[in-house]
């Protein structure tokens, strides 16, 4: 059985989409992440969550977007950020298509959860739904794995390629995590919508990565598949 | 001294404007909340909050906007939601006309939170400050008085025209709220995009607002007026 | 009886609205007016008016949209000047709302008479009568009290912050009109699109301001308040 | 000398432009004017104008656009209407075009002179003018010619496809005008955006077509070149 | 018989319009064409043909749209290019109104055959089919004519402005033409979207415009005209 | 070395950029290729090729997207195609940020090479490079490829997911081609702009794909990487 919806023909899809079948869609990012996760880290760790809940619930994925809107980070060399009304754009289209090829429920993971990010893919959404027969569930993993902040080992301030995302990254591509890490803990002026964000986290990391170690990552994500695996027959049942 | 900068004539207001001066922008709202409390809700939150800001600090109020985007209740009578596109639009061309009169900062309170809603008025500031010499601080004022959800008297799933609110309103315009007040503790399928959110609180309030005490709604507006004083001083002197 | 629309509740919202029920929409401005006059001058007059025309017809009033596109007077002060996307953009968006609420009348009452303002508000309105089962009557004030110009007292060449505007801001808000009042009689060579219109009316008033009467002012509006109860009667009754 | 821009060579257009040079730009429209008239009449009177003010004063016409914003009349056979957010898009890049090659001077003279068609023009050359060093005069020749109504043998209530109007085709194309016309004294109800005008002047013409003499037409027509001659000069002189 | 659908009244529109019928709309160009053709050169050539092809087929035309987008020569004199985003807003524009008022059958000539240009019209073209009842053929002259490079006479890289657009224009517009031509052969960097073409062709002709003809433009023109006889009834006979 | 940049950190990526680097931007599609290739046939190509030559130029890849716009194959189950707007947004915001990162050549490789989708991308680049110190080349492996057709054992009308391109993805992905395969060789109606072009080629492939060896496949994609080693050459050489 495929995982990726691409990699069937017209005529096998066409076959496998039926009103339970389930399409995930996971959008990552060219994002900086500290001096020592590499830009990809918002597109790994979503793909490879798609991945196990794919092959838990017999879901397929379409072709990950690995583009997003990232205004924090702009500042650092290798962040690659599309505009938000661009994003919309992308999403609403896709789900339109999806919709009208008949698939009726699909699951966006969002590797990236950037405020702006992640309103510009429920803005889509919210936009396709109100008009076409689909239902669709939108989050980021860090929407749940974030919930374990200031839990047992976990530091309460922990963030962007911090102790979580770096274990994360650790237990998935550990070829591609740097030895020396460091992290600030920014003192951002509250509420404020900053130019250059990146002047208060120097490191381009947020908490503390060198506390990081794969074996939390893995337990991390397996978490996050059994929890997304839930997501995903909530998802089914849910009647609009 | 006025507080409203509308009431100035062209000159005063020329006369006025220096680096050190601060315009408040309040967004508000026609929405639903609620059978007790009227559409206003949202506006008359933050409109209170900056004339007392203002009075405190010497900041002056541009015209509210009483227009916000408010997917969650649209299904409601009276509810008059704009595309975010167009809040996004409205909130960039004020920030560059107020730049353009040379208003280094610009604080933003918003009465609706709703998380488009919110996107787009951040994603506008962002805009505007990425090209012009300008500040600006956006929030809502839930994003303050929330976090006294689970803490004494304030129930932790208190929210949209339950307690807090109906508190606030009773201390505001005590003429304008219902004596009938119920709310629900509305069980949303997670991360779901709703095409229908009301299908999920009938009664269009979440929480308590049967335990609304006018006097609990005056204290957390002397708090958030207190804290706000604050946020115009952080505001101020920022450096960007 | 409640004249706002806000200060109802969404259930006395959706038991007031009918097919024979009217809403007003006023449209503000915050634009130079003279030396004299107060930015808030556009807004005052249609709000002041759309007050007295809904207590005398049962109408309601949607809250004031408070900015417009004010090309002459950019340069000055104070002028807060929005695109007409954008002032179209939210008139869409605000009939559509209306429109599906089951609203059927509504009148619009710009306070500010530019070309492009008005056409923009125009512009929205057809867009959303041609495709919602809604009437839109759309005007200014201006449009009907410059019909004076040239008869009885009020000079032929009066305009923007002059004799007759002078006047009904002087019979609403007096506090806010300033003593020393100088208008100009502009030279604007014929048909050009300026860059700069202000460089012809240095004091940023066009006509006689100085021969302003509160009188005359509060008859103006009285005026005005019978013609447009008359308009209202129109709206109500036009088939479409 | 040629008086279309379009017949040079780039070469020659390059050695024609100059700082004291003008460009006319006709905008015509594609709309039903009465059964007695071709829907190219608002096209005919500003091309023909053009050539012959190009004629008088060494300005050069650039190919007219023979499509505009035509709404009242879009429910009759044969009118087509562009938006007006169109018009706008293409005046916008004819003039920055324009602008570019180093013109310095454009008269727009449109044919049809509905609101929201001079609005979108007008709006268009303010966007340009804003940024680029080039000065624009654009208006109708029925800004001048309609100040003939109500003096002489013109009536006050004349308009679309009426005397004056049908008077002016017959002395540039009397081939194309029908012997049998009509026309109505259309009652709109004040200040409606209506869904279709249409049903105001069954006959698709305002006013006195039937009144309709070519001689004057033929005067009509030459004392509109005058003026235009004039304004070639006023705008040529106007500093900006 | 008209030819031109904007010679015809209102009426006369109305009764011609059946679902045989077709539309010819003939797009051109104000672009640099060497040193020896009009600018107008892809608006001459495509008017030609659609007058000789509305001659044999009894279609009628709508107004040329004389404006396109020119991406290679904007940097000549007097090349005045249009935004493909204008240039598809307008197509869309006249599509929907011809569909609007029954018109089944449209021919789009295009004068101009540069890749962005044309993507746009047919772009445009494929929104309005999607959703209206009506059919499209679009395409350049150059689409057909072309064909003979290689051939016979023809120069296999004889291209804009060269031999054979020379050799046509001469036929039709022999005053336009200059005696002396050059031509380059330019040597275009593989597949790079270049910033300024011009540089690669300085004489702003690409092929042998001084082997131009005026009997082969006589050929040429009149074999195009028999080709598009044909496609015009091949666009009447399509069943969509 | 790593070839793809988002395997990098911020800083090695930082460290790596300079004047002389390359990018490849792989652009892919979820299209219907016939019922023997995969929806990924568009995606595969051009990131095999783009790998190879990566490696053998030094060049990086960033992210393929893996969305393109697809028009005549909409109506097969599968076909996700975005639309020309959306592509060229993301295209000109992309090439923006490498831009702003100092990246100096940037090579586009389109698997998809349908007209509008290739204009729309063309389009996007040629409007970042009018404004931003980059150079682009743009292309689609087909231009390339193409060529042969007519030549040795290719077939003139050789098409979408026929002999050649079902060759070559036997010679990438031998396990997602199917063993049974059928062709059309479609009779479209000449320069329509079809509203379901799939009536045409029932089969969803035009050509040959029976005739396809994994053999030739090779020998085209091998010839390939030599070309646009090539290309990398003269991308970098290129003086703007």
């Amino acid at each position: 059985m495929k995982i990726y919806m691409d990699e069937m023909t017209s005529k096998e899809f066409g076959e496998w989409v039926a009103d339970d079948k389930v399409i995930i869609f996971p959008i990552g990012a060219v994002e900086e992440h500290g001096s020592h996760l590499p830009l990809a880290t918002d597109s790994i760790q979503p793909i490879e969550l798609a991945e196990q809940v794919a092959k838990r619930t017999g879901a397929v994925i379409i072709p990950p977007l690995k583009y997003g809107n990232c205004a924090s980070t702009a500042n650092f060399p290798g962040t690659i950020s599309i505009r938000p009304e661009t994003l919309k754009a992308i999403v609403v289209d896709i789900l339109r298509e999806l919709a009208r090829h008949g698939v009726k429920n699909v699951l966006i993971i969002s590797g990236h959860a950037g405020r702006t990010h992640i309103a510009a893919i429920k803005n889509a959404a919210g936009d396709v739904v109100a008009t076409a027969n689909i239902k669709v569930m939108a989050l980021s993993d860090y929407d749940i794995v974030y919930k374990f902040r200031g839990m047992d080992e976990f530091p309460k301030d922990d963030g962007h390629a911090g102790m979580i995302e770096t274990s994360r990254i650790m237990a998935i591509r550990p070829d591609l995590v740097k030895e020396e890490r460091k992290g600030d803990i920014p003192n951002f002026p509250p509420f404020m919508v900053l130019r250059d964000a990146s002047r208060y986290f120097p490191t381009g990391a947020m908490g503390y990565p060198e506390r990081a170690i794969e074996d939390i990552g893995k337990r991390l994500n397996n978490f996050l598949v059994e929890e997304f695996v839930k997501l995903v027959e909530i998802l089914k049942g849910v009647e609009e």
